[in-house]
C-alpha cells in the first residue's frame, strides 16, 4: 500500500496534466462578440475619470497609515457601494507606520544654496537641528559597494546616476529603484552619516521623488533622502571644483509603531461560477507630495471603469469580478501579501489577475503567466485587445503587477497589461503626481483593455492554471 | 525775429533729416567678413556657459536687495575683471526692498488639501497665522473687473486663465502678466481679502511662478500669491462641485524700506570712437525660488560671451562695447531706468543696444527701431546673422528688451534679438529656473548672434539714430 500510493498519485497527476493539455481553455465566440461591444462602450465611458478625479480632489494624498489613508478607505467603500457592486468588504492589512513631518537640506560650503529634498520612506529622522557633514559622491551603486569604509565614514553619501525615459520603464528597475532601495543600507554598513540620491525620476523638475528604502537586518538605519535632479546637478557642479562640499540635512520622520489598514474589495457576482473570479485593481495608498493620481488612483479607477461597463451588460459573466484597492503597496506590497496570505488556500478560485500600477498612459503590450493549455485563450484575449493597439508577447511572463505579483507567487495565473511609462517616471512619487497628468483618452483605452480581458477571462471555458504554488518559479 | 526762429529751426530739422536720408549708415565689407569669422568662433566658445554655470553654482538665487544680490555683484565684478574688460564700474540703483520669508496655503473646506503657493513680489504679508476666507473665482481679468464689489468683499479672489506656449511668448503679455500685475490691485479696490492666480506659466508642474505685482496709487495692498497650475486645477475641480471652498493663506513677506544696489558695467574700449558704444546685457537680479539661470543669468552670459569673442580679434572695433548686469529688473526695470536717467544727456553715444532676457533658446528673429537711413545697416546685420537661422522682420519695432527698453525710451536706437520662448514660460520665475534648462548649443547660437550684431554696430559708418527723445513714441 505504501508503495502503491505514490504510483496512484503519480498517475493521477499525469492524468491531470494530460487532461489539461487535451482540453485547452477556450473562450466562446459569443463572449468575443460581447467583448467587442464592451471595448467600444469603454472608450466612451468616464467612470474611471470620475473615480480618480473624485479621489484626488476629495481626498488627495494617501500616505499609508496617515489620516488620509483612513479617509480614502471610507471614500472608496462609499464609491464602490454607489457604483452598485454586489458586495463590498475589507480585509485587514498590518504594517509598520512611517510618518513624515518635515525635511530640509542646504549646502553650507563652499557655497550657500538651498536644496530641494524629500525623505525616503522608512528613513529615520536626523537629530533635531539636522546633520552637517561633507559629501562623498559615487556615480553608481557599484562604486559605492566598492568604496573603502574610511572614505564614507561619518560623511553624507551621494549616489547620482541618471534615469532615462523608456516605454517599458526599464531604467527604474535597473537604476533608480536599486539605488534608492539598497543604497542607504550599503552606506549605513560603511558608517555613513546619511544618504542622498539623485531622485529616481526621468524629469528635470525641482521636485524630488520619494519612495521607500530598505535597511538590511542588523544594519542601523541612517537618514536617507532624494534630491531633485537640478539639485543633484548643483551638487555635482560644486564637487567638480574639487573643493570639499558640506550639506546640512534635517529630516523629521520615522517609523512609529504599527498600523492596521485594509484592502477594500468589491465584487460583481458571476452568474454560474460565482466562487471563481477575475481579480484586478490598484493600490489605494500613495506617496504624500502629490495627490496619487497616476500612482495609483488611476489603477483602481481603470478597474472600476472596467467593472462598470461589464455591469451594464444584460447579464453578468459566468465568473465573478473582483476589484481590489490594495493597502500600502508603496512600503512593500503589504496589501498584496495580506491578500495572498488570506486567500492562498483557495487560490484556484482566482482564475486570473492583473493589477494596473504604471500610470494612465495607454497599454501597449500584453504578457501572461498561465498553464500551457490556457495559452490559446490568452491569444484570444490578445486578439480582442489588438484593435486597441496592444501587442502580444507570448514569450514573456506576466506576473500580474505589483500587489498581485504577491498573489501570483502563491499560485494565481497572471496577466500583465503593460502601460507606456515614457512619461510616468517624470512624475512618479513626486508632487507632480496630480490629476492633470492623466490623459482622459488614454485612460479610457486602459479601461477598454481591462474590460475586455476581465470579461473574457470570466467567460472562459476552462481555467488558466491557478493552483497553490503553480507559478512559484516565475520571474519577470 | 520771433517769427523767423521757428522757420530756421524747421529748416535745420529738415536739413538734418535730409542729410540722414542722403548718407545712409553702412557697414564696411571688411567688417562683414570679420563678423563671419566671429560667428564661427562663437559657436565653439563656452565663455557664456562658464559664466552662467559659475553664477548659478557659486551664487544661486539673486532676489533684488537680498544678501545674494550683493554677493552676485561682487561675483560679477570679479568675473568681468578676470575676463579682461578694459573698465569695470558700478552705477547705483535705489528701489524699495521686498523680502520673502515664508508662504503657505491650504484648502480647509470642503476638503483639506495642501496648496503649492508663492507670494508675488510687492505683496504684503498676511497677519500672523494667515487669512482664512472663501474663494471667489473668475475666469479672466475682465470678469473680475466686471464683478460687483459685494461678490468679492472679504473673499479670496482667484483668477484662473491658462497660458499656452508660443515661440514669441505671446500669452505672457496677453494673459499671464496682466493677471499677475493688475489683478491684485483690482481685487483690492473691490475689498477682497487676498488674491490668488493660476501661475503665469505654461507648465503643469507643482511649482508656482512668482513675479511682481503692482498696486495702483491709493489702493491698500492685499496679500497676493500664485498657485501652481495643478493646484489651480484642484481649486477649480472643487469649485465645480458648487460647494463653498475656503482657503487659508499665510504669507510672511513685504516691502521693507529702500535698498541701493548697482548696475555693474564692463567696457571693451573702441579703437577710434571710444565714447560711442554698443550696449548689451541682461539683469543680474533673479527671483528666489530658482537659481536665475534662464532669467537672467543667461542674458548677461550671452553678452559676456559675445564681448569675449570680439576681444579675441586682432584689433578692437571702432566703437566701445558695454556689457551691463542690470539691477532689479524684476520689480520694475529699476536698473534700466537708472541707466537711462544717468545717461540720458549723452544718449547719442549709445549707438545701438540689445538686452537678452528671454532665456537661452535660439534667437529666431531680429527687429529694430532705428532712424530710416540706418535700415540698410540693420539689413546688413540681419544678413550676417541669417546663417544662424535668424529671420529679419523689417516692419516690426525693436525696443531693445527689458531694461534697455527704458534706455530706448530716452532715445537709444533699439535692436531686438527675439529668442524662441516656447519652453521659457514653463520655468520662468519658478524653482525650475535652473542651469539644466540651458542647452549649451542654443546658448552658443545666441552668443554668435550677439557677437555679430555688436561687432557690426560698433564698426558701422554712420549711426542708428540715437538722440534724446528720438524713439519716444515707439511701441512694440
Amino acid at each position: 500500500m505504501l508503495r502503491k500510493l505514490p504510483l496512484l498519485l503519480a498517475a493521477a497527476l499525469t492524468a491531470s496534466t494530460v487532461q489539461a493539455q487535451d482540453a485547452p481553455t477556450r473562450i466562446p465566440e459569443s463572449a468575443i462578440a460581447t467583448a467587442a461591444q464592451l471595448r467600444e462602450r469603454a472608450l466612451k465611458d468616464d467612470t474611471a475619470w470620475d473615480f480618480v478625479e473624485g479621489l484626488t480632489t476629495e481626498v488627495g494624498q494617501r500616505l499609508a497609515g496617515s489620516e488620509n489613508d483612513a479617509k480614502a478607505r471610507e471614500w472608496v467603500i462609499a464609491r464602490f457601494k454607489a457604483l452598485g457592486f454586489d458586495k463590498v468588504w475589507t480585509e485587514p492589512v498590518t504594517y509598520p507606520k512611517w510618518v513624515r513631518r518635515s525635511e530640509h537640506a542646504r549646502m553650507t560650503a563652499p557655497y550657500a544654496q538651498p536644496l530641494a529634498v524629500t525623505a525616503l520612506g522608512n528613513s529615520p529622522g536626523t537629530p533635531a537641528g539636522g546633520i552637517t557633514a561633507e559629501i562623498v559622491a559615487f556615480e553608481s551603486l557599484d562604486a559605492l559597494k566598492a568604496a573603502r569604509p574610511e572614505l564614507v565614514r561619518d560623511k553624507i553619501v551621494y549616489v547620482g546616476p541618471r534615469m532615462h525615459a523608456h516605454k517599458d520603464g526599464g531604467d527604474y528597475g535597473k537604476v533608480g529603484s536599486p539605488v534608492r532601495t539598497k543604497g542607504p543600507s550599503i552606506a549605513a554598513q560603511k558608517g555613513a552619516a546619511a544618504f542622498l540620491l539623485r531622485s529616481a525620476g526621468t524629469d528635470d523638475n525641482r521636485l524630488p521623488h520619494t519612495g521607500t528604502t530598505d535597511f538590511e537586518k542588523g544594519v542601523t538605519p541612517i537618514p536617507a533622502a532624494a534630491l531633485s535632479s537640478p539639485d543633484a546637478d548643483l551638487v555635482e557642479h560644486v564637487l567638480k571644483r574639487g573643493k570639499p562640499a558640506t550639506i546640512e540635512l534635517a529630516l523629521d520622520c520615522g517609523v512609529e509603531g504599527e498600523y492596521t489598514g485594509a484592502n477594500v474589495i468589491a465584487e460583481l457576482r458571476g452568474r454560474t461560477r460565482p466562487n471563481e473570479y477575475f481579480i484586478m485593481g490598484g493600490h489605494l495608498d500613495s506617496w504624500d507630495p502629490g495627490t496619487g493620481a497616476i500612482d495609483d488612483g488611476a489603477g483602481i479607477a481603470i478597474s472600476v471603469g472596467a467593472a462598470h461597463v461589464i455591469a451594464q451588460l444584460p447579464e453578468r459573466p459566468k465568473r465573478s469580478l473582483r476589484v481590489v484597492a490594495f493597502a500600502n503597496e508603496e512600503a512593500g506590497l503589504y496589501g498584496g501579501k495580506a491578500y495572498a496570505a488570506a486567500h492562498a488556500k483557495e487560490i484556484a478560485h482566482a482564475v486570473l489577475g492583473s493589477e494596473s500600477d504604471g500610470g494612465a498612459d495607454r497599454i501597449w503590450k500584453l504578457t501572461a503567466s498561465v498553464k500551457p493549455s490556457a495559452r490559446d485563450a490568452i491569444a484570444q484575449i490578445a486578439a480582442a485587445v489588438q484593435p486597441l493597439g496592444v501587442e502580444y508577447d507570448a514569450n514573456a511572463p506576466g506576473r500580474a503587477g505589483s500587489d498581485l505579483s504577491a498573489v501570483h507567487e502563491v499560485g494565481m495565473a497572471g496577466l500583465s497589461l503593460h502601460q507606456d511609462t515614457t512619461r510616468y517616471f517624470d512624475w512618479h512619487h513626486s508632487a507632480n503626481d496630480t490629476l492633470d497628468k492623466i490623459d482622459p483618452e488614454q485612460l479610457r483605452q486602459n479601461v477598454a483593455v481591462y474590460a475586455v480581458a476581465a470579461y473574457l477571462a470570466a467567460e472562459a471555458e476552462g481555467d488558466f492554471g491557478s493552483a497553490p504554488g503553480a507559478f512559484a518559479q516565475d520571474k519577470e
